[in-house]
């Protein structure tokens, strides 16, 4: 009864993994072998989930083939969207529609339970059931998804019903490539515990959607957001920061459990934004720049020993706002592109499975003993 | 980089618990401070529930109370049930129908999202999208939940659409109580690591369902009953058993990572069996009873350093057989019960939280550069 406990399993490893490598010191993430400024941007998204799932990249022949399956995976069954559709309406969040959708995204499959075939419908149905969500909530019929365009794209016609525009479906994959692994988070662990039982990769996608929807993990590009809006419409970055702090606030965007420099993907967020913004977006993207150059300032000013550098919310937030994506789907679409990962991690603990059951310690009741209802005072 | 590496955390202790203990050396279960042979035939679901959540038993008011409210939560949205009518009309598992119905517990709440209400929404609801599923798969519509009957009951009722015999209810609820809790299993290992991350009871419930699915954890009752079947009706164990071991088969319902005696639910479940069978069903009951015999007899013989013992699964197969759950159920029924420690596991992990995130070593290539993929050969 003497062991040590480890409650939030700091510092336990619980695997080996080819997908990813965290650098907090250095604020390197290398993906699959890439780093992430030279992966993200470069790759399609298919591209980069063919890599996880192969541990190599595909020949012309084989993205072909891999983007044609893929996109034949993309409708959902009309009883899954009901579920979406129905929590939209009662203003459940995004994340508990997605939650229900995608436990059922199971239902008109034509193949048999298959670790592989269930990642590629998962990652597939992911932007499908988003879209239906975003739709719903504002009183629309889901948009049909296109087998002719990539999964960015797609996801963007889904969200919209119109035709994307390229340098916006550019900028949403670069944000997907980026955000697609980064360790054994939490959710990439839960995914990694159920399957660990010989479960299907379905239920443990599904598992993962739960976990990323907790306010621990998710994050919160959101509030970043408000926060650049206001400091843009203002025109005063340092005012607004400064207000923020002298309310006890805590400026959003900024710091990470890890990394003790900046975010690896800030940076690859931030260009790819900037190269989204040149032109009509640019006031707006020089707002942002000049938040978070103020934020960092005072962080360092009122915070020093916290070393509080900018995360990857910051500049998802102005990424993501650009392309088109509605923030009540930021989770979500973090969501469509982890689902990479978190398939990769599922097939890559089959691989050479171990079921993952830790021990618990018993400090309750001892020696209690039965009483009746009716004699219990 | 030179971290231990624990695979499956065996050893590791993640959480202090007041829910249940196991003392394997001994073949002693604790569940809230009561031994389990005394809890599980005594106590009502209701009671036992609340005694997990509460780490009391309730008096005759609070219980009443506590009974009408859970009954009162007991329906499913539609949509939740026609996810769950498809996923048997398309012949998919049991499980994977309860992974999507208990996904869409939130739809037509009428509270705010709370850890209490909606661990109380989701045991309540079990019953109803097991019974649903089973129902659909003898094409038969769902049977509408009853508030006057006592959880257990109410589940048979749905299941058969009849008024429950009191003798299969209580044995069916012997059933649950014995399997209410057990450590920091899989499933729910993987409902606290959901919930650590401050995301909702549903969700984690939901993900827990995924993980009981798993064969290296929810057992297998169904082929313990093939066995005692074929045992009963030709009318001799031994021969049967000797000829499956003789095939190099595993006798389902031995043996236990944990218990190195008899597992302490099977004397549990074999008191509530006896009482069940007596009468008309004797015949089978002393079938089972001697299948265990020769069971243990012929594994002490063959494999005598394995230290082979009935587990939980025997008599498992056996009441539920009797009670007339199919053994298509058999898991979600499992879940019926267990969603009770799963719920309070939840509370308990919120009451003083801390996220559960491990570590992963990274073991994959490195220094990679990106070639378009007209460059790959």
């Amino acid at each position: 009864m003497s062991e040590e406990l480890a409650r939030g399993l700091e510092g336990v490893t619980v695997a080996e993994t080819r997908l990813s490598r965290i650098d907090g010191e250095n604020g390197d993430l290398i993906v699959a072998g890439f780093p992430i400024e030279e992966l993200a941007p470069n790759a399609t998204f298919e591209e980069v989930l063919f890599l996880l799932h192969e541990d190599r990249l595909p020949t012309r022949d084989e993205l072909d083939a891999f983007r044609t399956d893929l996109a034949s995976r993309r409708a959902v069954a009309d009883e899954a969207i009901a579920t979406v559709r129905r929590a939209a309406d009662e203003g459940q969040d995004a994340m508990d529609a997605l939650r229900m959708g995608i436990a059922a995204a199971t239902l008109g499959r034509d193949h048999e339970e298959d670790p592989r075939e269930d990642a590629l419908d998962a990652v597939a149905k992911m932007p499908t059931l988003a879209a239906a969500y975003k739709r719903a909530t504002e009183g629309k019929e889901p948009v049909e998804p296109r087998t002719d365009l990539r999964h960015a794209a797609n996801y963007l016609h889904l969200l919209t019903g119109e035709d994307p525009n390229e340098a916006a479906a550019r900028g949403l994959e670069t944000y997907l490539n980026t955000v697609v692994d980064h360790g054994l988070n939490a959710s990439t662990f839960t995914a990694r515990t159920i399957v660990s039982t010989e479960s299907d990769v379905v239920s443990a996608v599904t598992g993962a959607v739960g976990a990323l929807k907790g306010p621990l993990h998710g994050g919160a590009p959101g509030p970043v957001l408000d926060m650049i809006e206001e400091a843009h419409e203002r025109g005063e970055p340092e005012k607004v920061l400064r207000e923020e702090l002298d309310e006890g606030k805590r400026l959003m965007g900024f710091g990470h459990r890890v990394y003790k420099t900046r975010d690896p993907r800030a940076a690859v967020l931030e260009n790819a934004a900037k190269s989204f913004y040149e032109g009509e977006g640019s006031a707006f993207f020089e707002s942002a720049r000049e938040t978070e150059r103020v934020g960092v300032e005072l962080l360092a000013e009122r915070k020093p020993d916290l070393n509080l550098s900018t995360n990857v919310e910051f500049y998802t937030a102005v990424l993501l706002r650009g392309v088109g994506v509605p923030r009540n789907l930021f989770s979500p679409t973090f969501a469509v592109g982890r689902s990479a990962g978190w398939t990769a991690h599922c097939l890559e603990q089959l691989e050479d499975n171990r079921l993952i059951r830790p021990r618990s310690r018993y400090v309750g009741g001892e020696d209690r003993t039965w009483t009746a209802v009716e004699d219990r005072e």
